[in-house]
């Protein structure tokens, strides 16, 4: 059978990461889709600089629109982040009736509504997996493992940086500014801190989540966003003293009143399973109606983690267009022989 | 469009639950599936006991064969549990033609190879989230969710009964007899608790994770089983004076000579998430290459955390049957348009 034929956008971090674990691990994930899944054309800002896809048969391009506008790819994965033009070439991709894969919780967040209608006119998927929490399957348990319950609530530590902040404020008694300088030094903190450290980040994943979880349109902008750049040394302390942990959650919440949607800091009995989450590991608690309370726990970031929901989505992707073509196959079969 | 059929063998704590949750929860699941799961026929050992699916339009039958051979049940759910009849009856709704979903992590752990060759000889599914974890969504974690991974390790408190004892000798400083006795009345144990306190159980359910995760047979015969039946107040006393909690684990590692298979109580680091699973909860670790640990915790019991996964697998399964039809459906489009 023909590979599935991948064209990935991006070769950052989460880009480079999908190449090497779609090579690594080439042999697993063809027993477990049936085909190959193979990268034949890549898009970087500057390819002179990527070594990753080296030796491997990829065209190789500096203007991602040649990737969504190669007839040769089924699957777009979009893994350049941000808005624009991570947007236009989604859309674009769509428009040419590829599938897309993307881990970008922003763009999913703002324009999921957009994206989603075009991608249904057109009958094909946008899988997010790598969007929310890194490489932990939260999406696909949300939306299939759960699907038998009324979910209450979810309530999550979804942004890496500000944990692992957080957590070294209390393991060492280090003051806010000195880990953040720490974190950007390792990789964990972008140049520009804001959307990790004032809860822009997790407020688009929350979007997600809470939008998956309760059935409601994608509303960024009615999530309340407070960060963890104000929380000192001495808060961390007292809160240890009382015998809590501070934790930067994302909560969505079903009420009266309707869906409640909030990220801010906030204090958690040191008993709790989610209060012992530390360093840039996430977790994701969901209450839900017959399940009771799950709780789904792993690295949030990552070039390999993030690469294994991206990996897993393009899977998943690949086993929906196999089961359309296998049937239409024998359906193909089945018409002969009537006609006959 | 027609409900899906649902054919329910068992009607005891998990199919009294499964009936509930989807009787209660059917606007829900009828959006999710696309069109409703409808129970039409039950099988219980005394159908004048039941009274869970009074008012429901259902045939009841005190011989669950009655509902395999049933022409009008689309998707089987055996609910009854052990080896017999349980083997036959899934054998014959497969031979019938019938898609089947089951709870019971005994029969798959066992017979599963045999089951697993009859369904894709008939182009039948069998699903079964529910054999190991009660509702956590682990099966379709380690099948989907972790897909562009190696699996290196599994390591599961996957026994809730033998968690509560574990935990109640540590908590109170009971002895496991007491705390036995307690379970049984609290209807956490069985009268006879052989299969949860001696790792039977547990054994079992390592046997589907670690075929599963390795791509390895069902090997249950090869799982080394130790249960927690020996386990006295002291050795938990002296573990917690060491900074260590007492866990019954479920372990598979892949080794140089092949995947270890083992069930036995195990000393854990109190920092450990694992280690702070408690009570009747269930959790597992899972190490893959690509994505490192995961872990998964939740109710790993009872009638509504069980239903949950029986009732997710029977999304999953009637979604398929729909993906099947979908694309029969616009391939009939297609063939009669090119014939004109």
């Amino acid at each position: 059978m023909q590979p599935v034929k991948i064209g990935l956008m991006g070769l950052g971090t989460v880009g480079g990461g999908t190449a090497t674990v779609l090579m690594r691990n080439c042999e697993e994930i063809s027993r477990r889709v049936g085909r190959k899944l193979e990268v034949v054309h890549a898009a970087a800002k500057d390819i002179a600089d990527q070594t990753i896809l080296d030796g491997a048969k990829v065209t190789l391009s500096e203007d991602a629109s040649a990737v969504v506008n190669d007839p040769n790819v089924d699957i777009v994965v979009e893994l350049i982040g941000g808005y624009s033009p991570a947007k236009e070439l989604v859309l674009q991709a769509i428009a040419n009736g590829k599938h897309v894969v993307t881990a970008n919780k922003a763009l999913i967040a703002m324009h999921g509504a957009e994206i989603f209608k075009a991608a249904e006119a057109q009958g094909v998927i946008v899988a997010y997996e790598a969007a929310v929490a890194g490489g932990i399957p939260i999406i696909k348990a949300i939306r299939e493992g759960l699907s038998a319950n009324k979910i209450e609530w979810i309530a999550g530590i979804i942004n890496g940086t500000g944990n692992f902040i957080l957590t070294e404020m209390r393991d060492k008694g280090r003051d806010f500014t000195d880990v953040l300088e720490e974190a950007q030094a390792l990789g964990y903190a972008e140049a520009d801190p804001t959307f990790d450290v004032e809860g822009i980040d997790a407020a688009h994943k929350l979007t997600i989540l809470a939008s998956l979880s309760f059935g409601i349109p994608l509303q960024f902008d009615k999530t309340f966003t407070e960060g963890i750049s104000k929380i000192t040394r001495e808060d961390v302390n007292f809160a240890e003293e009382l015998g809590y942990r501070i934790k930067h959650l994302g909560v969505a919440r079903k009420t009266e009143k309707g869906i409640e949607m909030r990220v801010h800091p906030t204090l958690i009995p040191e008993k709790r399973l989610i209060a012992n989450v530390d360093g840039v590991m996430n977790a994701v608690l969901v209450k839900a109606d017959a399940l009771g309370p799950t709780l789904y726990y792993g690295a949030g970031a990552g070039a390999e983690p993030t690469a294994s929901a991206v990996v897993a989505d393009l899977v998943d992707v690949a086993r929906a267009m196999d089961s359309a073509v296998e049937n239409r196959v024998s359906m193909l079969c089945l018409q002969s022989s009537k006609l006959q």
